[in-house]
């Protein structure tokens, strides 16, 4: 394994050099001397002439510690499993908090490239591959934990739309995980150890498998294509804005009202599990494709001209008299006048096995993250409820709702403010 | 995009440098002017001291032509999705030549980074990230196109075995894709495609998805692990065995008898998915794991010592008397005497979404190339159900064998010498 530098690597292995947090540091940041051989081995500093090892993309590590959990302002990874769990019934606050000091020291762990206390599979862990483990917190863990004073307002299923076609082993969950890594098989070996050390507290209400890219398989910088063949994460939340549109604080108490305490850098997620109807969208040629949402097939730009990342002109009109972008065009249902209904967009892929003489099962598991899901995410979804071209080909199938709890540090434990 | 040397390109991205088939070849090689922008470009020379771009594993190209199908002796991509279809009854020979033009099509296409010809997501075509595409065939094309004499003698279901515990979802199958790259997306849109094309003609039986590491993960030259955390895929066949062993000709027919003419230069494929029993396997501790398969945990060392890909020494016997690797040891019991029955394996794990309680549905999508089931495949199968103690861990719960007609260059069409 040669040295190298983990900031190179970062940039060659195909991230943006723009990273909202210092995401990938170097083992010391880690805890030092508690970083285990391989994970440090391989992020010694070397220079920057050096050429990449081919393995510098597993090697990558993305601190779990700081005052925001990892894995949300994390550019997304090229893989996501999210794993729901209900509590069983004897899980108490006390078992909780057994639960988070033992999940929050194997996500210590895990994300340095190192293997859990109990993992059974310790060679698993060797290789970090960005690893990022998030956790939510849905209504039941206040139900169980006797706090039911600090649940969120916001935190129930959301509200049932016209589109809606959920289906229940979709939906909900008292506790959630979402385990990304531009690696599937350490994504795999994450998800189980961690399922393996909530056995007693918990049963499994649902998986869900994403994927996006592959590293290395597209240049940095480009935002993934999703199974529609679109561009998607384009119009995203700057990194100035996460502060009151993602993380809960003052400027999220302004807009949006105060929240509980503990929930301070925290934020909310809501996982949308939503079926591509890709057998009736395949009838579309590519002009129609591009009216149902507002930007171009090839590159995602706007219609109404430019590059991806210029501004959508929602008030330029065509020749022919109408808006370029129509009014039923996705881009311009899912933007309110209101600049404080945003969030942040992290979705992933699926294809899951089809059944019952189907072609396909694909779709989004479509995972936000925003401050206040009754005041940003809900109007979204119902002016997309009312009126979005693109309802035609998608069918949300189920529906959940988190709160995140804010990040922890070493030595400390997730959740800590609210059941510590 | 910069330009660059595909073979530097190639060995930088984490392949070994040794490869069984001219694999990674340029534009030119693909058909010339045939080769669309995307691929082209990416495939121009370049000095050998350019740094590789990030988008470069997702670039790659391994030609679909040849005396042999691609996704054979191709070292193993990172996904895998294996669909089996079953033939509708109209299906007859003529419509079965159809089908086959349009997937040697597709395939031709698809392969060089270009969109097939009624592809209505071109833009996912973009990357071919080392697409694969191989074709199978099971005993029930053989009915359907009226050409019973022409199935080989080793197609049908094999013989019971009393580990088997198979479940009808995941056995047999008319017709075989197996799709194979360096990228979920890739992999996704191209079975979409195909089976898109192939809907007037089948219906899906099952599709399994497979996955071993993401490009870059690990250093070249290293062997995958599987889901219980071995080393898997080390004693595998030599390139000079591969024909006899694996293809169909003059030296298998030495070996094994004459085969059907048509299936000169093809092989067969044996599909079984086997459960891990990863609740139970975790009981184990590591000196009991490396005893039940006879190498190391850290490195796939045979337990008699060495390095990965040293000889096991069947025959060395321990301080205590005994056996270093027991007369239960998957690596003893999953070799013969008899040199011939060995065959190619092409694993690759699965991690399904666990039901009704379990923690997790885990296994091995366990591939295997060889050019007669009967007297390779068989034989070993057989000995590993009379004692190996793996078997205790291991469940099989899908089996399908197929025969995997030759190759085809670039206007012809696969299985031509069967259907033409
Ligand atoms: C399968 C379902 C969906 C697909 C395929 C899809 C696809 C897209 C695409 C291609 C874009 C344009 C590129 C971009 O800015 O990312 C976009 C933008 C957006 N979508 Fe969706 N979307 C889906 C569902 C939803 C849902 C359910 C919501 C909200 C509840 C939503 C909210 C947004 C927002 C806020 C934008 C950015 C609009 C802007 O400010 O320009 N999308 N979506
Ligand atoms: C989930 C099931 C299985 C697992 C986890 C597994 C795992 C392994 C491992 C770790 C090795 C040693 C490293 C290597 O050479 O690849 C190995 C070797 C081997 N396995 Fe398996 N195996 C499984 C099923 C099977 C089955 C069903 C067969 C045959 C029908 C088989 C045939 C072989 C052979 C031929 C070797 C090489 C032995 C040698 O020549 O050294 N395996 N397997």
């Amino acid at each position: 394994m040669s040295e190298r530098d983990p900031e190179q690597t970062d940039r060659r292995a195909g991230r943006s050099g723009v990273s909202r947090r210092g995401l990938l540091v170097g083992a010391a940041a880690l805890g030092g001397a508690g970083v285990g051989g391989v994970a440090g081995a391989g992020l010694a500093r070397a220079s920057a002439a050096d050429v990449p090892a081919a393995d510098a993309a597993g090697q990558r590590v993305v601190s779990p510690y700081g005052a925001h959990q990892a894995g949300i302002a994390t550019p997304a990874q090229g893989f996501a499993t999210l794993v729901a769990f209900d509590l069983v019934a004897r899980t108490d606050r006390d078992a909780l908090v057994r639960l988070m000091r033992i999940w929050s020291d194997d996500i210590g762990r895990l994300c340095a490239g190192r293997a859990g206390l109990s993992d059974t599979e310790p060679e698993l862990a060797q290789v970090p591959a960005a690893l990022t483990i998030t956790l939510g917190y849905g209504p039941g863990l206040f139900t169980a934990a006797r706090l039911e004073s600090e649940r969120p307002s916001w935190l129930a299923p959301l509200p049932p739309f016209g589109v809606d076609r959920l289906e229940d082993r979709w939906n909900g969950g008292d506790v959630l995980l979402q385990v990304c890594a531009d690696d599937p098989t350490t994504v795999a070996h994450a998800v189980r150890l961690l399922t393996k050390e909530a056995r007693t507290f918990t049963t499994v209400r649902w998986v869900q498998h994403g994927f996006r890219r592959a590293p290395g398989s597209t240049p940095p910088g480009t935002s993934m294509r999703n199974l529609m063949g679109q561009v998607d994460g384009t119009h995203t939340i700057a990194d100035d804005e996460m502060d009151g549109l993602v993380w809960v604080g003052d400027r999220s108490a302004e807009w949006f009202g105060a929240q509980p305490a503990w929930l301070e850098g925290g934020t909310s997620l809501v996982v949308r599990r939503i079926a591509m109807n890709l057998d009736t969208w395949d009838e579309l040629d590519a002009p129609a494709r591009e009216d149902v949402i507002g930007r171009r097939l090839a590159d995602g730009a706007p219609l109404t001209g430019g590059a991806e990342h210029d501004d959508v002109d929602l008030d330029a009109v065509g020749d022919n008299g109408l808006p370029v972008i129509g009014a039923y065009a996705h881009v311009r249902r899912a933007r309110s006048d209101d600049p404080h209904q945003r969030f942040l967009r992290r979705p992933y892929s699926y294809d899951a096995a089809p059944t019952g003489g189907a072609l396909s099962d694909s779709g989004l598991i479509f995972a936000t993250y925003q401050a206040d899901v009754t005041r940003q995410f809900t109007p979204i979804q119902q002016r997309l409820d009312e009126l979005d071209l693109l309802n035609q080909w998608t069918t949300p199938v189920g529906s959940a709702v988190f709160a995140v709890p804010p990040g922890f540090e070493q030595g400390g434990w997730l959740g800590e403010p609210l059941l510590g």
